[in-house]
Order: C-alpha cells, then structure tokens, then sequence
C-alpha cells in the first residue's frame, strides 16, 4: 500500500485522481503512465487518503464535486466521495490571484498548523506527498539551519513549508517521499536535501517534466547525434487553465523560465539563442494547451534548415500520467532508504532535476538510466 | 587514404563532393557529420578518385563544371576538376525520365562493361563505392547464384549490378565496401550478403536515412517512453529536385514507401495506423523539400493529444554529410574484415538497415550501439 | 415551404439533417450558415421530405437510426424519425467501395426506375434536391440529346441520371432547383444547363467549397492585392470518413483535382506552381481531417517568405451549413424563374462554379457578388 | 517629381531607397508593391532628396555605405552615395536601446533645430516626409493648441515633433504628405489632423499595415463571410531585427498592442478573446521575422475546428513595398488638396488607420475603397 497526500486540489491532481481510480476500475488503459505495469508496485497499491488546499471554494469539498465541475465527462468515480478536501497553510501562495484562499495558520499561527498537519499524516500512515499547488515565486535557501530559522516565523513560501512539514514528519514519525512537481526548488536546494538525508525522507524534483520541454531536449539530442548546429530556438506557450492564470504574473512566470533554461547547453554542448518561455493565457483554450516552436539549425554544407513544431496538449493529464510513476517510485525510494534526492529519477521526471548542479541530459539519456536505477528492462529488448 | 568512388554524380554526389573538399580546406565546419573529428580517419584521409553516371549532359564533364552549374554559390574548390565524370552502366535505370542517358553496356554489352569496370578500380585501388543514383524499382534476389545469372544476361538492375561489381572487385582483387545510400534493397538482399561474405565485400545499407524518417524514429521512441498510445501519423513530402521528380513515378514512389514502413511497430511495440510518403514535385522548391506531418495520440485518462510538425530540409547536403562518416566507416569496415554487412551501421545510418528482418529502432539507440561498435564514446558523458 | 429531397444519405446529409432541426429547435446557433438570418426564408421553412440512398445498411433506415450510429453526441431530433431512406438509383456508382450497394434500376430497368422517382418528388411537392452522394469519375456530356440519349441506355453517371429526372420532374410538374454538392461536372455541362433552361430548371454547382479550397482562394487575393508573387503552393488534405475512402481511388481522386486547378491562375493573374490534391485515407482521422499547405512568394526586393497553413477541419459540417443556404436560395431561384444556373451563387458556393468557362474570383468578391444578386446587405456597413 | 525626405535611417529605410533605385533601374520587378504602375506617378518619379537618424553610426554616412553594411547581397545601387544621412531631432526617442544616439536639438536648443529642419526641407522641396524611426512609447495629444505647446517646450516625441515641424512646413513654404508608418498616433490625434487641415499638409497613418495583421484582418473577414464563430486567436511575433529589440522593451511593445487592437471586434461584429502581441527579440532570426498563429472556431452544428499559421516575413522589405505606394499617393493627396489625413489610404495600409474612431475593415474591403478613392479599376475585373 501506498498511501498519498495531494498537496495543491487543482487540475493537475483532479486527473491524478479521477484517472487512478479509473486505471484501479481497468475503466481506461493506462497511456501516458511511462512505467505503465513494469513496476513491483500495481496501481491498485497506490491510495490517495488526503488533499490540502486553501481555495475557499475547494476545502471542505469532496474530490468527487469538485471533479462533477471541473473534470470532462461523466465518468467520475464514486470512491472519490471519500477524499474530503482539507485547509492546507496559505502563507500568501495565492496573492494577486483572482480567488479567495486562507490558511489553516491564519488562525492558529504557523507552529500549531505546521503540528495538525504531520499529526494528519500520521494518523494516515502517510508514505508520500505530492505537491502540485500553484506556482510561487521563490528562491533556494541552501542553508538548512536557515531553513528551520525560517521555517518558524512563517518566512517560507507554502511549498518549502509543506517540504519541511515533510521533514519533520520524517524525523518524527516516518520516512516520507515528497513529490515536488511544481518549479519551486527543493530537490535543487542543498539544504531541504541535508534536512532530508539527516531526517529520512526524499524529495523529487522539481517540476514536473511534460509538454513541450522533454520533447525539447530529445529534439536536442537528435540534433547533437547529427552534429547539427543548432542556429536559435523559439518557444511559446499559451493555455487558459489556472496554471496559465498564474504564469501570467510575471513574478511566477519566471519561475518557469528559470526551469527551462540550462538544457540547451547541457545537451548540445554549445550555447544556442534561445527564446523558451511560458508566454499567455488565454481562456477558451481551456487545459489544452498550443505550444509554437521554431528550431533553425546548420546542416553539412552550412545549408540551413528549419524545424516548425506545433502542440496541442491537454496539459494536466501529462503531468497526472507521471505522477503514478512517481507515487510508486516515491514509495520505493523509501523501501531501498534512498534519502536525499535521486538524480536517476528526477532526471527523466523532471524539468529541473535535482541535486542542484547536475547536468540535463536528453530524455533518452534519462530513460535508460532511470530503468537501470529501478533494475527495469524495455521489454522491446528483451531476448 | 580511402579511396572513394561515386556512382550517380546528381546532387547528393555533388554536395558531398564540395562539402569534402571544403571541410579539407577547413572552410566550413563539420556539421552534419555525425562521427565529426571522432574516428580514427580523419577528412583529409577521403579521397573521391572516381565518379560514374549515365546522363549525357553529365559523362565526360569534370565534377567542378557540374558545380559551378548546380551547386549554390561561389565557393567551388578547384580540386574538383580532377574528377571527370565515367560512363557507368545504365540498364534502363533512367527510364520515363527526361534525360538522355546511355550507359557503356550499350556498346560492348554487360559482359565486357562490367570487366572493364571493375578494371578502373583496381587501377585506382578503389576501397569504398557509394551508390547514390537515381531510386530504380527493384525487388530482392535472395540467392546468390540467381544473382550470378542474371548479372551475365543483364537482368540485374543498375544498382544490384554495380553491387555484383564490387564482389567481383572484391574477390579478384581488393575488399571493398559498398555503400548503398538509395532504396534498392542490397544490405537487405540475402543474396548479395552471402556473396558479399564469400567475396570479402561489405554492403552498408539501405537508403541514407535522413530527413523525416529518423526524426519520426525518435518521436515514436519518444512517445513510447510515455506510454503514449499513437492513434495515427501522417507524413508528407514534396520537394522539386530531381530525385523526386524520379520519385513522382508511381513504380519509384513504392521504393521510398517499403523503406518507411516498419518502423513505426518496431519502435512502439504496436501497430499504428499511418500514412508516411513522399508525395509530390513541384519545381520551384528545388532541393528544399517540405515536410509536414501530424501525430496524434491518447495522454493519460485517454485525453487527445496533437502534434504538428513542418521542416524546410536542404535534402541532398543532409546524406553527404552522413557519406563523409559512411566513407570513414566503410575503410573501418574493411580493416576490421567485417564482411557482408554490420547491423550496427545500417541502423543509425540507413532508413532500412541490412540485413533483411532486423528490427526497427529508434535512431537514439541506434547512436548508442554505433558508438559501441566504433568504440568510441559520447564526449557529453566523459567525466 | 421549401421541399427537399437528399440524394446520398452519407455524413453530409446527416450533418444537414440533425443540424437543420436542431436550428428549428433553437438548440444550436447558426454557425457556418454565411447568410443565416439575412435571406427571407427562415431555418424554419425548410423541410427535408424525403432521402435516396443506395447502400444496403442505409436503405429503409431512418435518418433517425443512422444519426444515432454516425452522428457525434445525443442530441438527436426525434423529428428525423420521420425521414425514411428510399432506395436511389445506383447504376454503378459505389463501384470498388466496401459497402454492398443496389440501385432500384436493377430490378425494374432505368426508365421504369426513374418514372417512379419523379412520381414520389411528384407527390411531395419538391423543390429542391441536393446531391451529396459519393464523389463518381465523370465527365460532362455538353449536348442536350446526347444526355437524352444516354439517360434511356442507363449511360449517364448516377449523378447524370439524377439531375436528368430533375429536368424530366421540371418539365411534367413542376420547376425545380438541383443543388449539385458534389464534383460531378453538372452546372459546368452546357448540355445540362441547357436542358434546365428548355425545362425550368436549374442547377447550383460543382462541389460545395469548403476546406481549404475557399481559404487558398481568399489567400491568393491577399497576395494578389500587395502584389506578391506567388512562387509555389502545395497543399495536402487527409481525411477518415467515407468521402476520403473514395477519393482514394485514383479516378475518384482526379475530380477533386480538377474543380481544384484553375482558380490559381484566375486569381493572381498568372500560373504559380501548384500540386494541390486531396491525397490519403487514414481511417482514425475520422471526419476531422487535416490539411497542411505551403505558400511561398517574393516580397519587395524579390525576398523569400513562406507561409505555413495547418488546419483540422470538421469536413461534413461545413458543408452541410452551406446547404442551409443553397436549400433556401434554391428556392428563390425559383420564385425569381431563374433557369438554367446562377453564376453569382455558384461562385461563393462552389469550387467550380457553373456555367462551364466561368472565371475563378476570390470568396470574398464572390460574396459581394451573392449579396448583390440576393439584393442583401451587410450589416456590418449600414450606416 | 515627388521629393521624399526619409526619417530614420533603419532597416525598413534601406531596403525602401535599395528598392526604390533598383526598381527605377529596372533591375528588379515590382513585387510587394500593391499599385505597381497603376498610379499616375512613376517609379521614376520619386526621388530620395534627404534622409535623418540621431544613431552617431549612422548620421554622416552615405545611405551607400550603410547598405553595404546592412542589406543582403552586393547589388547596391551607387546613386545611394548621394544621400548622406543628416542628424535630426532626437528628444529620447533611443532612450534603453544599446545605441549612442544625439539629435541637433541637444546643442541648438528646439526651436533652432525646428527652423533648421524646415529650412532644409524648404531648400529641398519636400513633398513627402516617411517616417520609420524607432517606435517610441507616446500618447495622443488631441488638441492643437496643446501641441504647439508642447512644441516649444520639448515636450512632444520625436515623432510628434517631426510631424509638428511638417505643419510648419507646410504653413511657411508649401504643402506636404507626412507618412507616419510606425505606431506613434499621428493620423490618430485629432489635433494632429485639426493642425493640418488648417496647414496645408496631410498625415497617412499610423503603422504600416504588414505582416500578421493585414492577413489576419482578411482571414477574419472569411470566417465572417461563412458566419464562423470565432473561440479564440493566439499569434506570437518574434524578430532579430532592431526594431524587434525596441519592442522589447515593455515600454514600447505596448505601442503594437495597441494598434493590433480594435481589429478583432471591428471585422466580425463581436469580440472575440485573443492574445496578439509581438513578443521576442531574438537575434540570428534577423529581419525573417517569425509568426505563428492558431484560429479556433465552430463551425456548424458546433463543431471546433482550428487553423495554424505560420510565417516567416521579411520584416522591412514588406513596408518598403507599401512606401513606394505611399510616397506617390502623399503626392496624389496634394495634388487633389486632400488636407488632414485620407481614412480611404489609410484602411489599406496602416494598421490604425486614423482618424481617430474610424472602423477597422478588412483589407479586401479597404483595397476596394482605396482604388475608389484612387479612381483606378483592378485589369482583372476589366471586360
Ligand atoms: N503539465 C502540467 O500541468 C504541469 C507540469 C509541470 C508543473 N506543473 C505545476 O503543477 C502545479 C499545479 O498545476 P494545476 O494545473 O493543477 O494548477 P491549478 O491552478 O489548477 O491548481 C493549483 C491548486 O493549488 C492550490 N493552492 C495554491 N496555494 C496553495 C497552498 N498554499 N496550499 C494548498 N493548495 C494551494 C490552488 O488553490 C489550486 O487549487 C502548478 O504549479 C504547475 O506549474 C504542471
Ligand atoms: N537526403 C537525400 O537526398 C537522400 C536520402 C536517402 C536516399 N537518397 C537517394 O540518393 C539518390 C540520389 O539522390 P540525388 O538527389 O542525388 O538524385 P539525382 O537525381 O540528383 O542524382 C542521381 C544521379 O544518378 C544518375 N544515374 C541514374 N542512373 C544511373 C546509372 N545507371 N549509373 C550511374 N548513374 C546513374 C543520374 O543521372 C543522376 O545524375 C536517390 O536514389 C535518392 O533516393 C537521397
Ligand atoms: N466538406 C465536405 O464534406 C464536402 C465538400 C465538397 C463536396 N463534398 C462531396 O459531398 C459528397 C458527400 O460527402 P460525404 O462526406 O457525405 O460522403 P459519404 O460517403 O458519407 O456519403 C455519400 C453517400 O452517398 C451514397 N451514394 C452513393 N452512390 C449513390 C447513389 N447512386 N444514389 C444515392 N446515394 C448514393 C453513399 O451510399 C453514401 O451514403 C461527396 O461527393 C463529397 O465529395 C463534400
Ligand atoms: N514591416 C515593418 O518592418 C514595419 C511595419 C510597421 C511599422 N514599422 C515601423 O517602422 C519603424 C522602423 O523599423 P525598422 O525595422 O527600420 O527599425 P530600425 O531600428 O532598423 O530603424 C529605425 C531607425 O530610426 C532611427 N531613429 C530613432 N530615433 C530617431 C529620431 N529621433 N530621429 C531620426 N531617426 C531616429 C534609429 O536610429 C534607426 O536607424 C519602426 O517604428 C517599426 O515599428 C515597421
Ligand atoms: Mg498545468
Ligand atoms: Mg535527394
Ligand atoms: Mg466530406
Ligand atoms: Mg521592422
């Protein structure tokens, strides 16, 4: 058994839920879930007990309602009634954004909340959080003990609170994996992962790695096996989902960019111009983002060429594929005491894969040394 | 030294010409080379000592004059004008185009063409073919007797019998590689494989993979790494140089489409419904061809995904900057005495690698057994 | 009241259908209906009284019935359980098509065959009838006794054989206007356009312009209005529904060809290079099909641009809404006794507008042109 | 003759006057010049006399040595060494951008450089003045006593105060056509008109009309023209061009925002959301700028199709083509004594076309009205 607390009630974990308990119903197959039944663990291990956010209009909710209104179709699972959606801690995640959200430590203070939460997990034998709030604009703190310094006055965002919440439960109670698919750095900052190692949890991340970004790199890496040279790469992305919403302050949408840049260096070898970059939201595209890209390169000859690329992606279901992965990887980092972070997995899940300092490598790349890591062979390979 | 000689001296021939000699005078940088200044030849060690064709307006001509009249721009290395053109042998390879072609088997008959043939080589102590003439319909053989008899009553097709040539050459005077860079199926017929082995000869091929096709390789592994279901592909081509102009004819065209298909269930491990060909001429686009292409495929909780993909490709540079490795790697061949044919080339190299019945794989893969095979490693990954 | 009887109960007919009484019920706006409101007949005065058909599975069916199979969605109109379809005149038409097909001239002979079907259009008052039946290779006949001639010896295509009873039913009963939708060249045949005229009748035609065709039309005036120019145009079109089957039967392809040709020339002023074709069959695209098109011209200074045009196209419907207007306009036709054809409701309606030798404008001054026919104005430019 | 003075000595300038002396030298076609020989006046009857810039670069250089430096390709005619670049008014208008920019305002104060300016322009007999100086970030004034105001006091933009100087001009010595092809509202600002009409001069503008604009406006008008309903319009421009690395600036890119406005809602009769904006600067694109686009709307029955669109547009050439329209219509306007601003010249080639207030149309619609206006009639439509 593996027992989930979704940290962030939004798209992105609506399609984590609803499509779990379809997969568990064998309601649809399961595409888009990379390691689809090659793991020791089966969908069916994977239990989803809690659900934090602070939107006014989510806590208190069931996931079952809230999917009746936001998630397409009828096919809403029943057990989803079960999932009570509860206040999660705010600290001013939501500023500027066009909805009402409140901590459960606007009340109580930062300490009790930071409390109620891990007694939560315990009484739920949590073994993995996930995190999928909105993004924040945030800096690494590198220093642990700063961490824990500012941890207590309430001078964190919400996701390095929830990550040291993690923590703490850890030390306290039990080992814990905390999933961070949004671009705050935790896996990238050196000092949630000595706070980790030290007390028995593992943080992936960070940002979960879908859409037009892994297909970047691979597009890369196809160019770098041709010695292509990569002349300038352009990128836009515009959605109308809540996401979008928030990237569009330019606060947080820096945070993407920040995710996004290094890959192209890392790959190629070289610097090429780039333009990579969330761009805008507009509203009737809905969670079915278009993604717009030129790649001009050099081929033998100094002939140029250009690539033109266009996406339409239903954004929230690529990166709920993933977390199915990612819940069963959690838990077995925790079997093998994998504390800290784990490049291997990170690398192939993620936009910015953590320790802080590693290299990108294609995705290609990250696949085959993420099934070395779990011990998986392609079956495509296979004798 | 590798002594190199060229059989259909059209643009593919052309660009690889100039770009040699360039790259020899360090004019232009390597890119499109895939090897790069990896392998143990380097550049300067190629050196074109013959080239053969059947087009009137062609034999006779020194390769410099043909550049100066279709190649772009200025910058014709003078070396170029060692190179006059050789009748090759035509067997009606050029038949429903609009050129005036004869080949010198139409005098003296095969017999004596083919002797005096493999005659020139050993006088030029040929150690590498490359066969990039005009696509020709063509079946496989299959056995290497059958292919003995036809070759004597001229029954063969150009290309098998330039093929039959090299073992010839290869048997009474010097091992040879044959490159076979065009859709006739050579490296895949058994026949000319076992007749290669007995005759110390190695044919790589077939069809020099470039353009959409290896791209499309590494996007399906791509969506094969997500689990991704592929509900269908579509992929056009249509370009105006003359190889698609031979390739608007219908019993050409069906060259091109055997090549493409089988990648598609090789690499996804299923069966998806596509339509991958090279469609149309049209003059003005010249060797620019355009590609468009659409994918479309189930995301996570079967949610419809789209990608659209558009490439300009300068078509003939692309397979001259794979024949400045398939050259190197033919001598490599021949040092190794690695006859008949080596899966681990044609499959990065070739868009239906030899021999008949290897498996499809991504080209990513095919990189990496490349590399394996040269024992040469990724600089990316040197620590 | 305005009469109409199908011919060719396909995707098409059933887009119409539903549509046209989901309109009558106020469920839908009238999108894709370009003259919705402005024309003096409503939505309303439409009556679909009767449908021909000729595949098995159809026949005897409800329109209701084979909504419910082929038609997206519930929301279907109990309304359309009262359209049975009728069996039509085959005379070969489905020819190398999977579908079992039987025309009633096979039992009782073509003149009996056709006496019976102007009695039916006879006792339900028709005024107009649209043929969308399956795209037939077919050439014009150009003189009126020969289509005489040949209609008693069954020599006439389906689509002939139809708009030959149109003018018999004219001539005995009453006028009427046949909406040809389809590439058959009918309003583009003087024979039968002198037929209508003796008989009072008329035909709208050839080939419903929808898809890119109209767009490419509209695209080359903007061209030709900064006088750019036009280098070369490819266009491709893939489609899964039964309309694109049959196109792929290189007879059947060649009539989409030539209502394509043509309008290059018109528009701009001189030949531009073109390959412009409907090209392949993939099954899972469905009705939704996709078109990618290139253009490139020079700009000031004779520079290079290019346009890349993607679409995905609902094929049926945007149709079907062009026939919410030709269904009314037939109707005017005959209140206005306008015989023979209208070039002015051709020319926006039509990808080859009849009469035969008609020049190709663009859709948008074709539009003015409809509008000044029907006496209409803008709203837009009122004052 | 038609005197032209040019201000701002850029990309769009150069490739005007490169233009211009070629055409005149018969040594290129008049592609991208939409009236071609159509008008009264001759290509040879324009002639350069004056050209002003503030970059230190380029004040002092011949237009002949600046082409050398910045257009493509070796044809450069030598009647550019004539044109030597003047230092004109600079007022900030360079103000973040990495160029050494000084205006003769700096030393001599306003009101003498004013003088200066129309002095020379007096010497020169100026009829027409074009501006193409940076986009500088600025706001209607509205009233005309307000401008000469500001006038004096320094208190207007570059761009103002040039067209300011015009109405002195115009007053003092002779009447003049101000072509003001960038964003800055000139024909926009009623005052600017009102100072006009009493003055003797004329304003064509603002912002020339090339690019994604115009053919949006068209593609907007097709889908009016089939009563489409538009869901959505995205459309990203991204150059390497200097004027591209002005827009980047917030400041700015604000100015084409607001011109790309207004169009949406003016052509198809309600507003649909959109995010239309230039975006990125992004070096090695150079002056081929590129678009990329995506047009969601239902077709009938409500069904969603969608258009993509890319481009790749040379950026200058395409408004040097629409100056060498502008520049004799500037002296048909005098000609005629048509004072103010021409709303019929402006539909066509600006993308705001002033006066204030007007209706944006479609640019089919806006020919039309031009040739009206123009009294030329298309040879296509010709008996
Ligand atoms: N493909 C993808 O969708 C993708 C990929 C990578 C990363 N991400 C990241 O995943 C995250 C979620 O995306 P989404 O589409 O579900 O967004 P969303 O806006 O639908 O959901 C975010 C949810 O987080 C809640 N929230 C905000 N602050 C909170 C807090 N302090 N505590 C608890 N809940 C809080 C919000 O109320 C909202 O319900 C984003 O950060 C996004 O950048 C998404
Ligand atoms: N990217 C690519 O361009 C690419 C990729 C894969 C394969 N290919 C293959 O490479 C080949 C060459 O392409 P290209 O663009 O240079 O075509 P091309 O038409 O420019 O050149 C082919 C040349 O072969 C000559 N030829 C024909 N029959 C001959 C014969 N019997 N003996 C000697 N010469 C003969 C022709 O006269 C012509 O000069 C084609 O078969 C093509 O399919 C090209
Ligand atoms: N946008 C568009 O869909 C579009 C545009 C222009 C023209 N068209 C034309 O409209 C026609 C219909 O398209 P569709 O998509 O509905 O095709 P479809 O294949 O779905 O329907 C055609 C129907 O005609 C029937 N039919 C064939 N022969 C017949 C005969 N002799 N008598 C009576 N019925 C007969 C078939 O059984 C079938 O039911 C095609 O010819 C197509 O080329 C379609
Ligand atoms: N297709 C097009 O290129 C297009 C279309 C519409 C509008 N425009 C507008 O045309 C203008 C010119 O574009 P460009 O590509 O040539 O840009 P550019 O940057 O190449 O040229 C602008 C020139 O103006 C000069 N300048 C700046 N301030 C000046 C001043 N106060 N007095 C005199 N000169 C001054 C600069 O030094 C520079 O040489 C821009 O405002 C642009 O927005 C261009
Ligand atoms: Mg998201
Ligand atoms: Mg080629
Ligand atoms: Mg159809
Ligand atoms: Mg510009």
């Amino acid at each position: 058994m593996i027992r989930v607390a979704i940290i962030g009630q939004g798209l992105v974990a609506l399609h984590f839920e609803v499509g779990l308990e379809r997969l568990k119903n064998n309601e649809i197959p399961d595409y888009g879930v990379p390691l689809r039944e090659w793991l020791p663990y089966k969908y069916s291990d994977i239990e989803i007990v809690a659900s934090y956010d602070v939107d006014e209009s989510k806590v208190g909710k069931t996931v079952y309602e809230l999917a009746r209104r936001n998630y397409p179709g009828d096919s809403i699972p029943g057990s989803l009634k079960d999932i009570v959606v509860s206040r999660g801690i705010h600290l001013n995640s939501m500023k500027g954004l066009p909805f009402k959200a409140r901590g459960r430590e606007e009340d109580k203070g930062i300490d009790a909340a930071l409390n109620e939460l891990i007694d939560e997990w315990r009484n739920l034998n949590v073994d993995v959080l996930i995190n999928v709030m909105t993004t924040e604009p945030v800096e690494a703190v590198g220093d642990p003990r700063e961490i824990e310094r500012r941890a207590l006055h309430g001078d964190l965002t919400a996701s390095q609170t929830y990550a040291y919440a993690a923590t703490l439960y850890a030390a306290k109670y039990r080992p814990v994996t905390f999933v961070n698919a949004i671009p705050s750095p935790l896996a990238n900052d050196p000092g949630f992962i000595k706070l980790c190692t030290e007390r028995k949890c593992t943080i992936l991340g960070d940002d979960g790695s879908t859409g037009a970004t892994p297909f970047t790199a691979d597009l890369l890496e196809h160019m770098y096996e041709r010695n292509r040279k990569v002349i300038d790469i352009a990128q836009f992305n515009i959605g109308g989902n809540t996401d979008f919403l928030a990237l569009n302050l330019p606060e947080r949408n820096i945070m993407k960019k920040k995710t996004k840049s290094g890959i192209v260096e890392d790959i190629l070898g070289y610097e090429a111009p780039n333009y990579i970059r969330p761009t805008g939201y507009l509203e009737p595209l809905g969670d079915k983002k278009f993604v717009a890209m030129i790649v001009e390169y050099y081929s033998f000859g100094e002939f140029k060429d250009e690539f033109y690329i266009l996406m339409r992606i239903n954004d929230s279901p690529a990166l709920a594929g993933l977390l199915v992965d990612l819940a069963r990887i959690g838990r077995i980092a925790l079997d093998r005491q994998a504390y800290g972070t784990i490049y291997e997995v990170n690398a192939f899940y993620m936009k910015r894969p953590g320790p802080h300092g590693s290299r990108a490598v294609s995705k290609y790349h990250a696949f085959q040394k993420l099934l070395n890591w779990l011990g998986i062979s392609d079956p495509r390979h296979k004798a």
